[in-house]
């Protein structure tokens, strides 16, 4: 039975470009795996896939009887259903250590970088194997989406050394003018539902037992959103209340004026206040600077309700 | 402030030799790092560490105000102190993943490897650092003793490679001469207080809510342990009244006729028979082929438990 390598539910393009790569590099280490995903792909996961012709994962929800491989997460509540009833192979992360937890030995590769492709880029290295040309294409954009183009406070030097091998194997001359027109395909909004645009990279986390999600969206400007501000407001009030949340909160994110406006659904809107020393006025803030929910916004939210 | 690379309570000789090698690795990285260990050294590693002259790791027993990278293991119940008041910087390891999390992302390097030390050899060869002679005399011992010299099941290809490069580089021509010479070190037990045999190479776990403490002896005969047997059941049953426990089982692992006899102190002695398949008669059964906790009997614990 093959092993299925997946990443986290609302799938960015990290979480299916790290797990169609990973299931490559498994299968070649003699670990038959297949990729997978929580959901559909989001427009720029399209347009990347679309760009080097590589095919969108099976969608799968739960994990019982299964092989499983992670990438790209380590917290259950980001992760399939009944993950416990499968087998935990592996996890192949970027991000803090979350409460997956296995019965058995398994590998684990986390590094404190930009992406999880970058770390699949140098297990591929380790293995001595050679990593196909579409798939170094998709691995590129995952890099280049997850640091907003170098710019995110996330980037470290493994990620642009990654980058520069990537374009090579890929054939890409302009690495960034490829960034560009991708996080142009993902700051389109227009017509797109807004419970959709809530969740195209939205997750949920347990911080000292309150139930928080946090969504994020990237635009080249922010201007982009301004129509659609107040209804996003209200969906998160709405999702907090569908969900029983302690807190919803949307990172509307401006990747060349880089900082982000936050939109607040909580009950207790001092918790931003505390994390950011900035005053929420009605039910949002400006924070210049912050462009990643990972190293800018969940440490400091977790430091206050831990407090 | 230098961080500190420290391996589980109770440590045996993986867990002080790997804190060793990752801090050399971790200062030759860039990263400035020290040895520690929760607990003085065994007899076998005190063996190890004399052989090799290097010195034992500084003992620390809280992560308060701490940097800290874990070996060895990532359950919480067998690291430091107040784990949540340090900054963990990574984990190396070769257990099952425990519930230890992190607020911010780190580096870790999980195999299911037979040793950590295993593990470090790989990490030694990935960022191109040369392995000090002294060191790798120690990891060399560590993986033979946590494989009990190849023959425990969860020896694996990569530990054999590992003990072949570690010994030409420190200069042992004959492993298994020297294996055999750290493990009658191991075995010998007379004159060692009965507490401190239980608590030799004995390990905490949570098992779907209940605690369980399950200690181990190897020895490369059992019959050196007859005349202590009545004693250590005693000391188990009394151990696990004193920390409030489910049970407390002690391995007693005879290294040349493979396998073990469990000693067995349990609210409820069933779930050894519902583990093994085994009649537990009077307060111990034999278990042949039963040479490792980690692959033989937590997981087996772990799904009893569990139901």
């Amino acid at each position: 039975m093959a092993a299925y390598v997946v990443g986290h539910k609302n799938p960015d393009t990290d979480s299916i470009a790290s797990a169609i790569a990973l299931a490559d590099l498994m299968t070649k280490r003699g670990i038959e795996a297949v990729p997978a995903a929580q959901g559909k792909a989001t427009p720029e996961t399209e347009f990347v896939l679309g760009k080097f012709g590589v095919k969108a994962p099976e969608i799968i929800s739960d994990a019982s009887g299964k092989k499983i491989i992670l990438v790209d997460h380590s917290d259950l509540a980001q992760s399939l259903e009944n993950l416990a009833k499968g087998e935990i192979l592996g996890v192949v992360d970027h991000h803090k250590l979350g409460d997956v937890t296995t019965p058995n030995p398994l590998e684990m590769w986390v590094w404190p970088a930009g992406c999880t492709c970058t770390v699949i880029s140098a297990m591929y290295d380790f293995f001595g194997v050679q990593i196909p040309k579409n798939i170094a294409g998709i691995m590129l954009c995952a890099i280049l989406s997850d640091t907003v183009m170098y710019k995110s406070p996330t980037c470290t030097p493994d990620d642009k050394k990654a980058c520069e091998k990537l374009a090579k194997i890929a054939g890409v001359s302009d690495m960034m003018a490829l960034g560009m027109d991708m996080f142009k395909v993902k700051s389109a909004v227009d017509g797109t539902p807004i419970r959709e645009l809530v969740f195209r990279d939205y997750k949920d986390f347990n911080m000292s037992g309150k139930a928080v999600g946090i969504g994020q969206l990237e635009v080249v400007d922010l201007a982009i959103l301004d129509k659609y501000k107040a209804d996003l407001t209200a969906d998160i009030a709405k999702l907090k209340g569908e969900k029983n949340l302690h807190s919803v909160f949307l990172l509307l994110t401006d990747i060349m004026k880089e900082g982000s406006e936050l939109l607040v659904a909580s009950d207790d809107p001092s918790v931003v206040e505390k994390a950011f020393g900035a005053k929420v006025s009605g039910t949002s803030v400006w924070l210049p600077g912050v462009m990643s929910r990972k190293k800018d916004v969940v440490p400091k939210f977790e430091k206050v309700f831990s407090a």
